[in-house]
């Protein structure tokens, strides 16, 4: 057994990388030093930035790898969700420096960036199915590439990448599937095919494989998480096909499982995978967080996605004192309410910690469901619970919403049924970019019978819309964006009938402004420091629209209306339809976000690539 | 071996059945003459009014038994989709008589029909889902029922099935699932979980099983599909216990497989189901369409759901002389497109049969891809096969294109990739009721950016749009109504620039309709008879909406828009909210479907229930 110190083996510029052919130059020892250097980048480039950190560390030398066997600008690799892309990203010569933000590069694949992305996600669990239609398209043009789907364990616990292994199961267009286990998925693993994936991975036959190598496990340190492997054993390393499991059952070949942080294995089993002329999928078992303590100790998913922080404390380099996010503000409230509503359960697909709801869990006992990466589940399960009398709150991201579309409407709203749905990250996201934006759900939502949106635009507001939300009125969804508000101590009674918005100001009834969420409150300010004369109403339930209210502003000469989290299709067409049914007769203007796929920037960059901040409506009101 | 011969033994009334009691008392002859009689009420409802068929007569004897074991008045059966409950309805009191007419029952499950329905569906697959949430209300409440989901083997191939799948094994919460495997769903069985149970079902041991009664197979026929259990070998029925096949990995005990026309074996494996602690898959093997020999030969799901027909001869009852279906239009269209454009694809979610596309797969070897009941895959599968420059068509109906509203944004949509979907049954679709209606789509797929929707009024105009979808618009949607249009030789040449709308008739400034889709044409010719001057407007493009035509027709005193094949989201809020904008001066009246689910009776009953007829329409004209 030859050793080498690392020391002496070359470190690479990352810098320098134009594309990743220099791969094939390079040993075993060399990768090794090139994935704890493209670590120390990542963990620097997040520090700075803030983005993802785990998923990013986890995949270090499966990509790699993937590179040296495949051609990507050839061969098809698809990036499940794209959140572990970063090392992709650098092995393909893209400068990380800006990542995720306005002048920069995405935080996810992008076609339009490089040669070497050859498919877009943001979402999960799509990867399969996509792999799928490119084998297809390869065999009828009798073209000639491998396609590769690259999913962790989380994402293929969702309904899709299902449908997406039954249809490739089934189809004689082959393709790679590799799976990038680390048991955690964005926190907590879920469901029956999470504990199948352990049960192989904790299998006598795994475990003799590891204890082979097991004076080179448990040696990963910051700075230093290369396992050498040892020429004498090279021929231990077997690519162990477990006859029996779910995936030969469904018609797959499978290898694995495999050591995700061993080059040589994942080429080996890449390599065999790559002869074989069935479909294969490959089960890689990785660390999650890989390289940075923290972030492997992590149970909780707390360092899934994080903002900028200090290295060596892991402490946030933001602190905002005085000022509180949106989804601390409902997780507060959700605790007060699960308390005072005893016959009440809270589900969540997989972001309890990104809706920081992560503690709820100990203290309500059996009554807090996480169903994983599964929204259509999710609403489906909501319904009957909230048919035995019990009232579901689902808290889910405005983005990933989208995908439990028919269940809202054919299992939750076609039976009226008593639900309350926390919208986080509704309106413009910020950093994730065009894949993550929660502008639309007030639009899409809005077409549903019977669905009740709301939007609060303080805390005691805040307070108002979720106790209303527990009286029987059906699906109930209250939007919070993804910014922040000053603390409180306590609340304030705030006494609005349901369905009713408020008049926050009465000094004019030639210039009625209707406006919503917190931005409203922002422009209130505005309005106030400039002393201008306006009626500014309150729209706090977006849809139904309160046309009592609508009545008693109709001679007005001009209204603004002002809907900085969402397009058009919400409340600005409802109003507007109903101001031209009312034959009114005065002007109008609308602020909101066009309906397009908003690129990544801050928020409020976004806000200013559309002139919707509070400061343009000012300025249409001093016209 | 007592044989007991059938004729002497008692036949219960079928209309004299108030609940399920009285199953308790029969004996399994008298329980197999019901189910003959059963099948013979199925077969004269059906042929009388329409409805699903071979789902309902695959599933007699699973139901029979269901009631014998269970309390559904306690205990909570869902049935999966509904579409095979009449059975259940007769047991429970319900006269099938009216089956699926205004003044009717439902074709489904309905709360509100029965105390024994304790859920509703009409879309796939939220069974098992809905089962959890009710095991897990029961066991947070501390009550005792048993809750079973009843579903089909192509209902089980959707990723929402898996879902649920997931997340029971997951749970400590017990429910049981009844899987109805006759290994055809609503067509042939697509994805490698059909493949597993088709394995299981073919296997050395159930052959063994299979073999010792075989003299009772094959003896099928129409009126006597009896099977009788001799009580010698009253032992040899095992239910037996395979073990490692995928739902024993995912972590459930497993039960079968179960000829699921022996009420005796069923009522076995759901006592046994019943007596288990975890979670139980009880697997069914039936013949779909049992007992009607043209639906047993079925391969193309042909019998699945169906019209009114002869039951000596299958042939259907109501001809149509001279009419044709849209979906048969656009099945022809369909074989002319894909002819002309040979790079392009057929994909279709299990609704070949359903929209007349059964031919073409035959016709275009390796270019027409059914890829079961997965909506969502379909949409993800599609974006890469445009991205490789194949040409994806999309059929599917409107209903169930709710269940991919995220992939249609996030995979299609947001890459601008171009694909034409063909949206069947779009608009109003009569006896189906609140579970299918097609009314939402124009709605919700005009929240998503990007997307052209269209619907034509002619034939011509089918044909034009279709062609136009394959000129690198993004997502181009194509709406056809559950309704016939009278046959045409050809093609007749129609000029209509992309997104451009038409003036059909120019008879008056002042008054301006804007119509969509055949009932344009209906309203034409009522306009025509009666002489009244206006000027008719073919929005044939919906979405995004013609602004130089409504430009053009500000100066109108009144506009009236007439989509009755959309709630207002669509057409009637873009125009309205455009109007405003522009300060339109006169009135406006529009007529649309309004935002509700709407209940079974025929498309004509539907629309006059809402007062949106070609006629209504006309009275306003003529005012």
């Amino acid at each position: 057994m030859a050793k080498k110190d690392v020391n002496i083996v070359k470190h690479i510029d990352l810098d320098s990388i134009q594309d990743p052919k220099f791969l094939a130059t390079l040993n075993y020892d060399e990768l090794n030093v090139l994935a704890s250097d493209i670590r120390g980048k990542i963990i620097e480039v997040t520090s700075n930035l803030g983005g993802h950190l785990s998923s990013n560390l986890g995949a270090v030398e499966l990509t790699i790898a993937l590179h040296r066997v495949f051609d990507l600008s050839k061969d098809k690799v698809i990036f499940d969700v794209g959140h572990q892309c970063y090392t992709h990203k650098l092995l393909t010569g893209r400068n990380l420096d800006k990542l995720r933000q306005e002048d920069g590069i995405s935080g996810f694949l992008k076609i339009d960036e490089s040669k070497y992305d050859c498919y877009e996600a943001g979402h999960s669990s799509t990867s399969i199915s996509a792999a799928n239609g490119f084998a297809i398209a390869r065999d009828i043009k009798g073209e000639k590439y491998e396609v590769v789907a690259f999913i962790g364990d989380g994402s293929l616990n969702s309904g899709l990448a299902f449908e997406g292994l039954n249809n490739v199961a089934h189809s004689d267009h082959k393709i790679i599937i590799v799976i990038n286990d680390n048991n955690m998925s964005i926190s907590k693993p879920v469901g029956g095919l999470s504990k199948f994936l352990e049960d192989i991975s904790t299998s006598r036959r795994y475990n003799r494989f590891k204890h082979r190598y097991q004076k080179f496990f448990g040696k990963t340190k910051f700075g230093r998480w290369i396992l050498r492997v040892s020429s004498k054993i090279k021929n231990g390393i077997k690519h162990l096909l477990i006859k029996g499991n779910v995936f030969t059952k469904l018609g797959f070949a499978y290898l694995g499982p495999i050591d995700g942080h061993n080059i040589k294995s994942i080429e080996r089993a890449l390599q065999r995978a790559k002869n074989t002329k069935k479909s294969v999928v490959i089960h890689a078992v990785t660390i999650k967080g890989k390289g940075y303590k923290l972030a492997e100790e992590d149970e909780t998913g707390f360092w899934h996605g994080t903002g900028p922080f200090n290295v060596e404390t892991g402490e946030p380099k933001n602190k905002h004192e005085g000022l509180i996010s949106w989804s601390h503000v409902f997780a507060d409230l959700t605790e007060l309410e699960m308390k005072e509503h005893e016959n009440s359960v809270l589900i969540s697909p997989a972001t309890f910690k990104g809706s920081n709801l992560e503690e709820l869990g100990s203290k309500f006992k059996n009554r807090v469901y996480d169903v994983g990466i599964n929204e259509e589940h999710a609403a489906t399960l909501a319904s009957s619970i909230a048919l035995s009398g019990i009232h579901p709150i689902i808290s889910i991201y405005s983005t990933f919403l989208q995908r439990a579309y028919d269940e809202v409407s054919h299992d939750l709203a076609r039976m009226n049924l008593s639900t309350t749905f926390l919208i986080d990250r509704a309106g413009l996201v910020g950093a994730d970019g065009e894949t993550h934006q929660g502008i639309y759900d007030e639009a899409y939502l809005s077409t549903i019978p019977g669905t009740v949106i709301t939007m609060p635009s303080t805390i005691d507001e805040a307070k108002l819309l979720y106790d209303e939300s527990f009286n029987n009125h059906g699906p109930f969804f209250i939007r919070l964006p993804r910014t922040l508000t000053a603390k409180q101590d306590g609340f304030n009674d705030v006494n609005v009938e349901f369905g009713k918005w408020i008049k926050v100001r009465e000094e004019s009834k030639d210039l009625v402004v209707i406006a919503v969420g917190p931005s409203l409150r922002e422009l209130d300010a505005l309005i106030s420091n400039e002393g201008v004369k306006c009626t500014l109403v309150n729209a706090i339930y977006v849809n139904p629209i309160d046309k009592t209210m609508l009545d008693e502003i109709l001679e007005a000469k001009k209204i603004v209306i002002y809907d900085p989290y969402s397009t058009r299709g919400g409340l600005v067409n409802s109003v507007m339809a109903y101001l031209l049914e009312k034959k009114f007769k005065g002007s109008i203007s609308a602020y909101f976000v066009p309906n397009e796929f908003v690129k990544q920037g801050t928020i409020r960059q976004q806000l200013e690539r559309f002139n919707i901040t509070p400061e343009d409506v000012l300025k249409e009101l001093k016209k």
